[in-house]
């Protein structure tokens, strides 16, 4: 029987968890493999899918950022976002819920979604610090277009938008891109979130995040960075040794929500903040994603939307498998006293001069 | 302020979570550095600390399997149980919990427990394989013994058995060892496994475990191996490409409750398994871990012990760090497969004869 292709939501009998079946990830193209991530090896910028004047590796583009005389799928472009070429996901089919064995044990759904690929910048950079201010924030400007885009289709829920640099982090080619996977579900992590900072609001009638916010302002010693309108903390029980979060300070469960101004604070922000951690921790790899509230949603009251920024330094042993719980090296008070000591490297540096 | 290496649980105040705030392991020395993880690399034989004659290297053991007339902490042993010499946690202090912040907002807990370092054999292997029948035997024998032990101090609740194989898994020594961690709560993961597969008892007065392995038994498509008591299947919905478990074929809730004879044959079917895992996947880098009732329990009707073996081949994402649901490209009725059909590696290849 030749292999079934088509990806898979399955849901474990035991535990719940649903989990993605994929098998034409298996066929993607691993230009990365290199530990250390910002490397400029591999591949290498010749045979780049991602970068300008290759569009022609790519299926066409669903949203761009281009020069006024350009033509999609060609050159002349700031900022591009394509479907996956080896989705996890794809808008094909209904979302049709399966089951299958005695008393119905097994549940599964077709893999209906879309995976979209975000690719930053039209020059071969592979490190975000590498963008200049505009750059990092049309990327963030282009998040909030994808979500507003995606949330037209009713059958979609969230968008998940996260980030992978160097191969270590899962990150398959060097180029700065992005990711972004919409579900007709609300995944387990959000969904989560949403229930437990939900339950903190039924008890006290604030949002859980304004509260730790609140603290670490009045506290400091958690606060890696700061803005007029946002803040980075290392947060009290991090997963990932210098996992660090960056948050609005004023209430917002919506990341979409924010004016073009504040994104451009936002964008400063990051990037400062993904340099400490180059700095203090030699270019590690590194994903961050986007939690806010699922798609279509208005201005949920006891939700606040954040991004993660989990350095990959350490590797998940058999313990973290087996029973949930992380155990992490080092202390956030520590890593937030590392980082705020630390300036980003220089840009030169970031670009390899 | 001088940093504080002891160990904290500490309780995210959104999504709930436990973690283990643990700096001293920071301090571990890491003689395992390369990817492949059974190469006899590294540090090497000759300053490897779990060796028979290098046992000043590690605190005084705990339960050891040894010659009639061999003294403690001396040479003439086959397998060794000593305190890990960089804990997670620690035995000492009280389980105490402590809050900080304004609203009591940051739960911790001193890391209070034991961890402890199971050493196989004397001499220095690097991959299970190597081991006989009767050493493996020892060595699921004494997983009981120190199940028994721990079960004995009323202020555990949990011992969490695992097993990292290869630095990509998180070990840092190669010489064959498994690990112990004993926690006064129940760790996050066996805790979800207990509420979910006790809702599903109280719906059909049946245990799940028992329904999913009369459906494989029946189906076969997932079936790895087996013996008379013993299965090996890759499961319906598994996180990561050619996960396994192996379960017994009777209910039982309790590890611990097996008779010499089972743990026998579970040894044969679990090193024949982890050979079949060597074969298709070139000694992959993996973790094993127990899932079993907690200390103390009865036999409990909804919930049946097993082992987990995940193998790691692919690298989690920020798409897995940000949603909680994890893109696995390889179905499992492929994984089964390809591991029916291969044969263990010949012991000497194991040996590196």
């Amino acid at each position: 029987m030749p292999e079934n292709l088509d990806p898979q939501y399955r849901r474990d009998p035991v535990t719940g968890r649903w989990v993605i079946i994929a098998p034409i990830r298996s066929l993607r193209p691993l230009t990365l493999a290199h530990s250390k991530p910002h490397a400029r090896t591999g591949a290498g910028h010749a045979h780049c899918p991602l970068c300008e004047g290759a569009e022609a590796n790519t299926p066409n583009e669903v949203y761009a950022i281009r020069d006024a005389n350009s033509t999609p799928n060609g050159p002349g472009w700031q900022l591009r976002v394509v479907p996956n070429k080896f989705p996890a996901v794809h808008p094909l089919g209904e979302p049709v819920y399966l089951s299958e064995g005695a008393g119905d044990l097994f549940d599964s759904l077709p893999g209906f979604g879309e995976h979209e690929l975000l690719i930053e910048c039209p020059h071969h950079e592979v490190t975000p610090i590498a963008l200049s201010d505009p750059e990092m924030t049309q990327v963030l400007t282009a998040y909030r277009e994808r979500i507003l885009a995606l949330g037209g289709n009713p059958l979609y829920e969230y968008a998940t938008i996260f980030k992978n640099i160097g191969a270590e982090a899962g990150a398959s080619l060097a180029h700065l891109h992005s990711q972004i996977i919409a579900t007709p579900v609300v995944p387990e992590a959000v969904r989560n979130e949403l229930e437990m900072s939900r339950a903190y609001y039924d008890r006290r009638r604030r949002c859980v995040f304004c509260d730790i916010l609140r603290e670490e302002h009045t506290e400091r010693h958690r606060v890696v960075a700061e803005s007029a309108s946002f803040i980075a903390i290392c947060p009290f029980a991090p997963r990932f040794a210098y996992e660090t979060w960056v948050l609005p300070k004023s209430h917002d469960s919506r990341y979409e929500a924010q004016t073009d101004t504040q994104y451009a604070e936002l964008a400063s922000l990051l990037k400062q903040t993904l340099g400490k951690l180059d700095t203090v921790l030699a270019e590690p790899a590194m994903n961050y994603y986007l939690h806010t509230s699922p798609l279509r949603s208005a201005n949920l009251r006891y939700y606040h939307w954040h991004f993660e920024i989990v350095p990959r330094i350490a590797r998940q042993a058999g313990f973290e498998w087996g029973s949930g719980c992380f155990i992490n090296a080092v202390a956030p008070e520590k890593a937030a006293a590392d980082l705020r000591a630390a300036k980003p490297p220089p840009i030169e540096a970031a670009l390899g001069l």
